[in-house]
């Protein structure tokens, strides 16, 4: 059906997100749903002269039999050599594109002790890895595939073929893939986000103020934090952008300095738990209350994951209208729905947010960031939710009215 | 349609093949075309107490991307990451499960030197894992799938549905699923290959003499030979049966001891070429001529990946008819196709059956055994080829006649 759509979003993907380099070995993350997307990023790679392609496939089937079945006793070990192989082609300078097309649905009714069991162990074994990636060892991306399960979870009243079409067509529109020439549709789009970070860096607040309904809260902001937008330089040199598509301007928060009452704007999918109306209560960086009015079990079970999993490690400023906002429906999925609104992220900071390039735990904190093996982002902002800046002389700074920018950043 | 049978099959293979242990962790090899009889196994494994589970899922139309557009300059280079995650795997003692699903004819039309020079790169980088597995380091196992592309290449005049339904009912009934009791039927057929091995093993012949239509070929035994059947003890102590389904009583030729000349009796698929009818002549134990009447070149490229290639590693004798010979069509796979009929192979040679744990070359050379980085199986044997033991004194026994095996073994 939309074999040329696919081909294109692959190459906008490689060229315009993930910067593939000639002679660069590339790894696919993705489930067996996605096949046709990965069969398109392997020919397309290949064309722009990749040195190798490597598909690493699971299959959802199996995740959720291994959580059904798993003898208890083995629940909480995971073999360390595929992981341990991903970290040394990681640091051998391969690129790594992920696919988002988890059917958000697909782990409903397993038993929560043992989800959360495992995927703290699951955490555990990555963390290198993630470590890696997250400071930007090479460049990476995450983009998405309408995989066939998350589709009818988006679009349950719909037949299979036309949920798929539908949310295919809502993802080649989030990229600009309709646009008359989607590459200068980016490069003024990333111009645009990179002149915001700029002027917010300049600006140097002490703090962000978010007021709307259920909502009155302070982010401190990390003494040496950093705006970034969506592009990143990888430590072997190259220029990228991680996430497409991506609205947002993020920086880090001072662990230790959140404080008020938030309410979030939109759905959060916690592993096929849709977790809706959180409500959250922050002292001295700590949410010290956390409720929802669904839900609210799979994320409170994540947050006592570690210590920083109640601190926040990201706060992120989103615009709205915008080709994620404008698609009308919930994705189901963090990499759609926090470019929806703005947002903040319970767990690990970003080095790159605190000037650092380095993502141990060690470093991060003696940065000032926030130290946790999680990151879950969930949306704060709407059009009914303001934004100030307030810089430390006290100083307030309108930045979001309405959904809509605007500082005009002197 | 056949979830039951699947399952069954699944369970017979972990346990008459594999014997998987409890606790053991388990890898799977297998196509993206396979992923139902994937599912099967890991469901059945984490029922027999598997400690995990971890399919290696491939995609066929990556891999034939690969070669169609992989950059000539890369085309013999292979990361080695995962193949090294492999080699960790099995030397931590996980189980191995390869499922035999290949399209014979997925790489038709590839250029001949671009594939032979991959398929020598990706020999080179897996040496180490191959050599650990046919060392037998820890139990494995190769059964079949019926994939879609390998059922149409079988059966190309049925509807694809039916194709691959006749291929399952045909690997079912090769690895006597319909037997009222499977389990049974499978001990008493290990019973009768581990007896005619031992007498075989009692006897000592100097070599083999295979007679027939095109064919004499007089097949020297090693000096040091051991007749195996289908059961094999890993070196973690696990009694498994390495191929289902395993029709077979085979041994290591000496290499320098192979004389006369040999036509092939049914084609041989060498990725996606069906190469048939073989002729060769040896003399002092190489193949100094060897042609066929279809798709030689295939066969003589891969003979010349190095010095061995040209020498015999393995002699097997399989007595007809069987259940895979009465499936009555041509499996355009070796994992059946070698146990319809007596064959032969070029290539590397067993450690086992030369009295050794050792796989290195080295070792495998001292110990008298054929040393390559090949090992591809073709069959000889037909009803109408007969098959005679020759003691070193000349006294002529005969064990195939008509395709029967005929030596009482005293």
């Amino acid at each position: 059906m939309h074999d040329d759509s696919l081909g294109r979003y692959a190459r906008l993907a490689l060229t315009v997100g993930l910067n593939l380099q000639k002679g660069q070995p590339l790894l696919i993350n993705a489930s067996t749903q996605s096949l046709p997307l990965v069969r398109a990023l392997a020919e397309q790679a290949y064309e722009l002269g990749a040195g190798s392609v490597t598909p690493l496939l699971h299959d959802p089937a199996v995740v959720r039999l291994e959580l059904e079945k798993l003898a208890d006793e083995y629940l909480e070990q995971v073999p360390a050599w595929f992981i341990e192989a991903r970290v040394q082609a990681t640091l051998d300078g391969a690129a790594i594109v992920s696919l988002a097309d988890e059917d958000p649905t697909h782990l409903r009714g397993i038993d929560p002790d043992r989800l959360q069991r495992r995927q703290r162990a699951l955490m555990r074994s990555r963390r290198r890895y993630l470590e890696l990636v997250g400071a930007h060892a090479v460049n990476w991306l995450i983009i998405g595939s309408a995989s066939p399960g998350w589709a009818a979870a988006v679009f349950p009243d719909l037949p299979a073929a036309e949920a798929s079409e539908r949310l295919w067509q809502a993802i080649f529109s989030t990229v600009r893939l309709d646009s008359a020439n989607p590459e200068a549709a980016w490069r003024d789009h990333l111009t645009r986000l990179e002149t915001r970070a700029a002027a917010l860096n300049r600006a140097r607040f002490d703090a962000l103020h978010f007021t709307g309904p259920g909502t009155d809260l302070r982010v401190g902001l990390a003494k040496r934090h950093v705006w970034k937008s969506a592009g990143a330089t990888s430590r072997n040199g190259v220029r990228f952008v991680p996430n497409l598509p991506t609205e947002e301007v993020f920086t880090a928060p001072d662990p230790q300095r959140v404080t008020g009452v938030v309410r979030s704007t939109r759905p959060l999918n916690l592993s096929g738990t849709l977790v809706e109306g959180i409500t959250a209560r922050f002292e001295e960086g700590r949410a010290v209350e956390v409720a929802a009015e669904h839900g609210g079990e799979a994320l409170t079970g994540l947050l006592a994951s570690d210590e920083g999993a109640r601190r926040l490690g990201e706060v992120a400023l989103v615009e709205t209208p915008n080709p994620v906002y404008d698609a009308g429906f919930l994705f189901q999925n963090t990499l759609y729905d926090e470019n929806a609104a703005s947002h903040v992220a319970f767990g690990r900071a970003y080095p790159d947010t605190l000037g650092s390039r380095a993502g141990s735990d060690g470093e991060l904190a003696s940065a000032g960031g926030n130290v946790s093996m999680i990151h879950v982002d969930w949306m704060i902002g709407s059009p009914d939710v303001d934004v100030d800046g307030l810089k430390s002389g006290g100083q307030r700074i309108p930045l979001l009215r309405a959904g809509r920018w605007v500082w005009d950043g002197k």
